[in-house]
């Protein structure tokens, strides 16, 4: 196995990166992120040896519409795990910001608390790349973080878009963050954010009609199909002065020892495997069509569709016998 | 060509229903909607004929947060519309929602201001199908009512996420609607509502902070790396009274003939029907490829996966192989 020398950089070679990322260095750690982020020549080669050595970390997705304080919550969960003695890494997911804005304030805020403390890890990923999109990006980046040792993953996401579910879904526990304002509370479920939470949030509780709010959540969960053996809790915070944050560490323990002892844990973790290779394969057989069809004939269908000759039906047909 | 009589239907042919829908009657129209959406034997045929009769409706796209009463928004500018002559469709798309309740209470405020003008016709969209995503059924059923011969079509979506911005996208126009709450304002930016935004609704601007928050809108529009030639317009609307939606329908109507003049409207719709055929394909590439491979070898490497003897990437490897 010859090393590979990949362009992003010029200080390791793919073994000694994965050696040291393994040894949980910061240094190659953060290079070994850009790596997957940037599908580098020797991202395939880390991720194999990441994958192996991962599955370690309790991975919990912090999730809901913006503005809700999820980076504020974020910080004071990390601080807390701090106090407890775990190490903590934050993965900020911006699917659809451009110069992902969003999660540089975000860090910008929790590097002043959280600077210098070598227990806790902190990356913004906005990248989509061509291998399946961010979820499997998200995944990648959390097998790279339980490998290099870190106890606890918190994967924040902006927005409540099916992309934002997705990142979620890679999570081990769920936590929808909403805010007093019923509003919120109400559109969670057409946001589907009633299907993916583990345990919700009404952060900003402070606020007038937090109550309100929880009550309108509680009756919502009462109301759902396919009640679940887990009672999902509805836990109010202060984010901004931690109100709150150490009984919400304490649901999400109690969550994944319900996780566990049921068995449920595996099962997760299973499906999310699965949706990872279908993401992969689907991203391979696409990239691998393209190739075969070549731009002429994708351009001639185009033409034709736009012409209104072909329909998208007879196009796609004309383009899958090839 | 023999007629087939699809499940859903009773009383309809294949060949009478596209005859009756491409004339714009109501019932077959439903039905035929109804079969795109189930994708329904007799579907493939409809689109097609319908495809060849579309490309004369203006469609617009009315997006942006939960709660930012796009719908009542839809609602007045239907009535505008109408009272300019032209026949309108409302396509309510709920992506996430499980039991589309959204949508639904949209359509109950509007069936009060708008039953029985058979110059409009709504209807709610929350199915996923499995010829590619929410986007396709959409454009889909947009080709349907197209070539019914409704004059514009107002797709609305809830929610800021990738998903939605896709549907979005399927129209000429993409119309985008936040409150004077300046939080939404600036996570315009952060969900990527900036990059498709052809005019922006501040909506409910006789509440404080409507001004402001507009001038937060155009300072970030400034700030674009890449401004257009189309002026972005900042639009207030009161849609509860319809305060501002002559107005607002007249920035679409000169965004249509700015897009016919520079012919950016062909471009948009090529663009598209790219992506159109696209989803079709991916969709199509992988029913092929997981038949191909079957169930056995498909769990086999799910447990591999799951027992971390083999990692994703192996497993991808070894199922593509085949």
């Amino acid at each position: 196995m010859t090393p590979v020398i990949p362009p992003t950089s010029t200080s390791f070679d793919t073994p000694e990166l994965i050696r040291r990322t393994l040894a949980g260095e910061r240094v190659p750690l953060a290079r070994a992120i850009s790596w997957v982020e940037n599908e580098a020549p020797g991202s395939v080669e880390l991720l194999d040896a990441c994958f192996g050595a991962s599955g370690r970390a309790f991975r919990i997705g912090v999730t809901g519409p913006p503005g809700a304080g999820k980076s504020t919550l974020v910080t004071k969960l990390a601080l807390e795990y701090r106090g407890r003695g775990e190490t903590v890494a934050i993965v900020a997911v911006d699917p659809t910001s451009p110069f992902s804005g969003g999660a540089l304030l975000g860090d910008r805020v929790r590097m002043t608390e959280l600077s210098g403390d070598p227990g806790v890890f902190i990356r913004s990923m906005a990248t989509r790349g061509s291998m399946g999109g961010l979820a499997v990006h998200t995944a990648q980046v959390c097998d790279v973080l339980d490998a290099a040792g870190f106890q606890r993953i918190l994967i924040e996401t902006v927005g409540v878009g099916q992309s934002e579910l997705e990142v979620a879904q890679t999570a081990d526990t769920t936590a929808v963050v909403l805010v007093p304002e019923s509003g919120d509370a109400v559109q969670a479920m057409k946001a589907g954010l009633m299907e993916i939470a583990d345990v919700f949030v009404i952060n900003k509780a402070d606020r007038e009609g937090a109550e309100r709010a929880a009550f309108a959540i509680r009756s919502a969960l009462e109301l759902r199909a396919h009640p679940t053996e887990w009672r999902i809790p509805v836990h109010m915070t202060v984010a901004s002065q931690a109100g709150g944050v150490p009984e919400l560490v304490d649901r999400f323990e109690e969550h994944l020892v319900f996780l566990r002892d049921t068995g449920r844990l595996e099962e997760r973790r299973r499906a999310r495997l699965e949706q990872r290779l279908t993401d992969l394969l689907q991203a391979r057989l696409w990239s691998g069509f393209r190739a075969r069809v070549g731009d002429e004939a994708w351009r001639e269908q185009l033409a034709a569709l736009a012409s209104r000759q072909a329909t998208p039906h007879q196009a796609a047909e004309k383009l899958a016998g090839k």
